[in-house]
């Protein structure tokens, strides 16, 4: 194992398509052309995330919330993932924020990958069953449009890791 | 019929949850409860329109629209609506919005009601099937994040009105 592999500590990627795409996706202008709409008055970016949401009585279901900056380096010693649904986070702010998510290895999280968001409004989509850490804004309260799954059914599922992780940005590590 | 209801000019009113309540849904925080998550460093405001899919293949997806303004008045000449699914609009900037929709009567559209948004990020829900007029923020480009329907099926119904209509800000008629 490589020295970096053996620590608890993490430290984040710039959020791209690319890198996130075995969690999710990113929810962002920059991926796709737009189509015109509205007589030329404006132009749509289509269709940027599936939200797949399964089991009885599953609907989408829109939300806000109101989350509180953590401190940084981020002390990681939860993740969850929810089994029915993916999880929509759109910012109201232009700010960064902070994205933890883990491979799946035999129903138990992975090593986390983090990541931060690279443009403005920057939002992303969990896929369903994919694990990951609370919502993370830093340095401000930072508002957020949520889309997730409503229906009947047991829909989290949490791991608690035996030691915490540490999360640094990009060049605080 | 009164003088104003004979006229072809609408002035907008204040979004409010009760006003509104016959097109779809106002999304706000203003209007419910949060419950805590994640440990009390977030507040959730649940739950807050019926993101209605029907028909084959049905599914809820998301977009990012970037809106021209319009100049005001605004002149109506067309609305739409859309049979097999609700339409959200959550703008990505502080700016108030104009929302232009129609009661339905015998298939076709009654008089237009116009409202304004009053609270910064306040979005919208129309209901299915509900007639509407185009996104129209003024001032300024505003950026929305969307959620509609994807799905087979045809989505889209049109009408064009004999004789435009003039929509007013409050205080501008």
């Amino acid at each position: 194992m490589s020295p970096v592999s053996e620590t608890r500590s993490v430290t984040a990627e710039p959020l791209t398509d690319a890198a996130f795409a075995q969690f999710g996706s990113v929810i962002d202008t920059a991926s796709v052309a737009p189509r015109p709409m509205n007589d030329g008055m404006a132009r749509r970016f289509h269709d940027l995330a599936a939200i797949e949401v399964v089991g009885e009585g599953a609907r989408a279901m829109i939300g806000r919330v109101e989350a509180e900056p953590y401190p940084l380096p981020l002390r990681l010693s939860l993740v969850e993932r929810h089994p029915l649904g993916a999880q929509v986070f759109v910012p109201l702010s232009a700010a960064p924020f902070l994205i933890v998510v883990c491979p799946d290895e035999g129903g138990r999280p992975g090593r986390p990958r983090a990541f931060v968001t690279t443009r403005p409004f920057q939002g992303i989509c969990y896929a369903r069953n994919t694990w990951h850490g609370v919502l993370t804004p830093f340095g401000a309260r930072q508002d957020f449009v949520v889309i997730d799954r409503g229906g009947a059914g047991a829909n989290l599922e949490e791991h608690r890791f035996a030691q915490p992780w540490t999360v640094h940005l990009p060049g605080t590590a």
